[in-house]
């Protein structure tokens, strides 16, 4: 336990420092460069957090390994070990066009299994965080869990692709039995959503280990759900089509997607 | 002129007594009741706000008349005169499930000419308004005009029916040139992500009235465009399928949509 209060009290601290960065940047002096599509953007910022945290990590924790967005962290095989998982900037095209609704994300697992997660929303000053067994906090105040409420009960959260593209046809279907839809277009603060209770889900199709990490240490501390689609556990070495989910919420969405 | 000085500070004194009835309610006593769909809900608190403020617009212009969601309002066959639109609670469903993410809106028309817009983000406590020829406004800050971006350099907001439903396939390519798709919920909030230029464009299948004329007023300020799908006027007395767009995106989308 002493590693994992060692570990959370430099993690807030460096996430302020990294937050610090990115608000002192100004937006006109991005680089911005395309990666798989037009619209999936890395900016000089993404790297240099990324790579300052992977820094302050290894001189701390040398035996640890990192799995990182943009490349500073190691080509994992396997998840022996304590292993970190770092979204220098989760929502990048938030950052770029919107300058808010962006997030830094921390998740660290040891042997395979999730032990602390940070989700800090930069502009709106919160740092969300969970330690497993310990509930999940906001600004270091612990926050109800939210009820777990049915498919029909609430909003539910996607990311654009499952709305607009017709393979995904079945998804619409099911946000049709929700209440509506709502959008971020950043997973941690669509993961916030649900943890908050303001939406009852989140699917996105497709989502790599550091979108998924920390948000699933906290989406299971409140006994809510987090899987692929077709209900299989996430795999943190390879993109998962994830859903993180209330309980009632989750048996009703892989129930329609296993028809 | 002075008529619209006193109506201002009239207007932004009565909404911010409006979100002080909104905030000191407790969302445990809210009677809540569906209108025309499970999705499409009321609450007495919406009711009480336009009852509030469909009496002081009453008390202090006897001579005007008001286009109000809830049946307080007038019964409207025309545009002549003074017309106040209001919408005490725009984005219901996220009051009741979210208690964020909705607003309090007003807009003022002379002879179906908007002169005056007002959007209150009442958890935010920001409130964004217009006066015809005077420019935008956040809490008396002027605000900086949006760039006019075409749909592929940017985000656009809709709501979860254009996603969702088979019969607006259509719109959902539209969305697909885009960057992404956001969705928040409540018209005028997207409107002022639009303003703010996080979105270049908000589109809605079927706006009424007073979800569109506070949000037309202030759009139309920064010389962006409303208009229904079509590219057709909007109609203040009926439901319309509503963009709101800077003028590259709207040139683009209204192609699309006469295709």
């Amino acid at each position: 336990m002493s590693e994992i209060l060692k570990r959370d009290k430099l993690i807030k601290q460096w996430i302020k420092e990294a937050a610090e960065s990115i608000e002192s940047a100004k937006v006109d002096s991005l680089k911005v460069e395309e990666k798989s599509a037009r619209n999936d953007l890395v900016t000089n910022m993404d790297k240099k957090i990324e790579e300052e945290l992977s820094r302050k990590i290894r001189a701390e924790f040398p035996e640890d390994r990192i799995c990182g967005e943009e490349g500073y962290g190691d080509d994992l095989k396997d998840l022996k070990g304590t292993v970190w998982f770092v979204d220098p900037i989760d929502g990048t095209l938030n950052f770029v066009l919107q300058q808010e609704n962006f997030a830094v994300m921390i998740g660290v697992y040891e042997e395979g299994i999730g032990v602390q997660g940070y989700i800090y929303d930069v502009v709106k000053d919160n740092l969300y965080s969970a330690i497993k067994g310990q509930g999940i906090f906001c600004n270091d105040q612990q926050m109800k869990a939210p009820k777990n409420k049915s498919l029909s009960e609430g909003l539910i959260a996607t990311n654009s692709q499952l709305m607009t593209q017709d393979k995904y046809s079945d998804y619409r279907k099911i946000a049709d039995q929700s209440m509506g839809v709502r959008m971020l277009g950043s997973a941690g603060l669509e993961v916030i959503e649900l943890l908050k209770g303001n939406v009852i889900a989140y699917m996105a199709s497709k989502l790599s280990p550091w979108d998924i990490a920390a948000g699933k240490v906290m989406v299971e501390e409140v006994g809510f759900k987090v899987s692929q689609f077709d209900g299989s556990s996430i795999d943190l070495l390879n993109k998962n089509k994830t859903i993180f989910s209330t309980g009632k919420a989750f048996d009703e969405i892989v129930t329609v997607n296993s028809k």
